[in-house]
């Protein structure tokens, strides 16, 4: 049996929830990845009673000793289940902050679950699955990945230097048969997370005007199922109705 | 029956040839578009011969009348047949010419294939299928796109071109409902040009070191099935093993 | 005596203009050039008058004949002048049309200005100058020439074709001593022409809210002196007070 | 008297040295900052020798207590030194390390010198400078700013951040007078590190292959000095001879 790890699960109905559904539903035993217990076994049980399988481990990624240790337990290969194939790196949050304000331990947070993180587990990815000749990982950016805007310099900072990993990675190990790619998210996702912060989010953007985070895994999974002879390196996903 | 125009088709093992069998295999009805009657005949006979519907049409899409009159016919909606939603831009060819040695009509037919095709059939697609609402319009592009080579300068500006034209119209239509796409194609494509120009090419790339048109037409499919909550306005296709 | 060629100039007091008195205040002979007689002869007679050395040259620079004309007889270099070494392609309108409804004949206007003029000089410029080993050529650019926005498509696929030649270009013609170069005008210039246009524009924009002419041919004169072992092949200039 | 803040100080020959000697020949007062002493002070000595003033001070720009304690000194305005207006963020190394082979220190290093150090010293920049309404700062960049490659992910990701913390500052905080700039370095500098590290380098490349430092603290000067009404954000310099 294929596997998954999905690393930055958050709530049921947000990206890393979607990303383990749609790992479950075609076939992948699902590791779900994240901070918080509670939610994780929201998502394993929910793939469960469809008839999936999956695990939640809890794993904080900006540890070195936690990613160490997670990547050997999905390496270990017991019960049928083989080593990963399919893995993503969706770690980070957003807020504005201004730039004369920040505290420098808000700054470095943004740094260690962005390329602290994203070097960690590509790291442990490339460890692992390089000798395999196989696999794919996926980072998810942003459209603050490609520019900087006041109030967003520390995420933008983050999100840029999780960019060059994921380039930087997929020009060494794109050869050796591990697809490395990153995704520019440009929008809101329409998930607990958006309706909890701007409840109207939603309304004011009309229909189909939040990121669908369903829509969203789809692109990672045609990414994780193109022929090597044709892959993506890096594509963008808005609304169709999103300014950019 | 759904329709889909594919707007500069060669060789029926080239990616103009591919974008039409898959389009047919959808299930679409498929124009079939280019300069060279016998190739377009050829791409159209091998759906017919697999039991699907197409129709091939000469058409210099470097020419306003013929344009106009192409999407006069695509529009007709005769026979069962849908005003198209999947039209592909794909028209294009590549040399290296010195720069200082460039003539000027070599120069222009670059970008009479480039900017001034993109413009006519962009504009085209523009009037019909806005006003319906719905639709897919994809562009391909190449890493000369995005950057100026020696040897290149003419190519490079022609792609330069139709990328902006792709962007601006993605930008002004999407959120009208049709959507606007471009592909970088990084490599060398696996066809009977290649095979034609460079015969040692396929050798020296070793397996899947060209890129088969079959899975780039599979990226641009996916673009065309996109949630429109989640639309992908530039990807980027290269093989395993590409240096880039 | 050393010698420039403006293409491109308009009113006295627009960008070729001060381009045009820039190196004139440097000591150079000046090539003022553009379609329209009055205004060349306007931009010569402010540099003879203080006591400059200038000769105004009608030329329609998407036009070949013209163009081979124009560096015939800029590198005769009688009186004294020499070869050029400070060369600006300078030429380009911009307004808004709506994509659908644009005519073929308009947009081939923004090609012809754009990367047909572009070609034209560029490789006239290889041509004489390369031989020499020395010299600077500078290509006006926007910020269009990265982005592709709604009613600009036309420009902006104008603009990103010139980029590419200019880059290929420097590419090819850098390591043999021609310095090529181009430059991201971001924002209003304040001008006549802008003035016509946009008489409030100064107003809205505030205290140094436009670009200044004789500010944008700083940069310009900048690139030009630069050591050779530290050129720029791009830089972008916009007001301080600019949105971007 | 005006002052300049020259952080990360190496080599007298080095590019920190040269922005130090510049700012001294044009009349400013230097503080000369880097993190070993005697490096700084054979700076200082140099710029005093030629009969300008200067003061060396040592700081480790990844702390935070070193960077706010910097800008108390540097902005206590004795002896008829005024507060700086010409600040340079010019911190960093670099060296290939294989990604799967690198240790988290090493990783954390890079963001310590890139992101965390320039995002210290912005935030210190805008706090101080912003309130005055005027002044410069510039951030040294290279080209893997832009490009992630093999072995280099992680000076990549740092540098990457860093452009993103300068292009942030610069929208924020050029509307309120603060110039913001960033500077693409590409290609080797001629200084005593690439001569230590490899000794062939300059021979390799030939007359001008490498950067001067002087060159470059032209570069640097010129931003320094345009009028505000056409700043430059980021520019890129290279030796003539430069593949890129």
């Amino acid at each position: 049996m294929k596997s998954a790890v999905i690393v930055g699960v958050g709530p049921e109905n947000g990206l890393g929830g979607a990303l383990c559904k749609r790992a479950a539903a075609e076939g992948y035993f699902v590791y779900v990845v994240g901070r918080t217990a509670d939610r994780l076994t929201a998502v394993s049980q929910a793939i469960e009673s469809t008839g999936g399988r999956a695990k939640a481990i809890v794993s904080d990624v900006t540890q070195e000793n936690d990613v160490v240790s997670l990547f050997d337990q999905v390496m270990a290969q017991s019960d049928g289940v083989d080593a990963p194939d399919f893995v993503v790196y969706n770690v980070g949050n957003n807020r504005r902050i201004d730039f004369h304000d920040m505290s420098l331990a808000d700054f470095e947070t943004f740094m260690q679950t962005g390329p602290i993180g994203a070097f960690l587990v590509g790291r442990e990815v490339a460890r692992r699955l390089v000798p395999l000749g196989r696999g794919t990982l996926i980072f998810t950016g942003a459209s603050a990945s490609l520019r900087g805007k006041p109030g967003f310099g520390h995420f933008s900072a983050s999100k840029a230097a999780v960019r060059m990993i994921s380039q930087s990675m997929a020009r060494e190990y794109g050869p050796k048969g591990l697809h490395v790619a990153h995704v520019l998210v440009d929008g809101g996702i329409d998930g607990e997370r958006l309706r909890t912060l701007n409840p109207d989010a939603a309304n004011q953007r009309g229909e189909d005007g939040l990121l669908r985070p369903a829509a969203i895994a789809d692109a990672y999974w045609h990414i994780h199922t193109q022929h090597r002879s044709a892959w993506t390196q890096e594509l963008d996903l808005r609304p169709f109705k999103e300014q950019f």
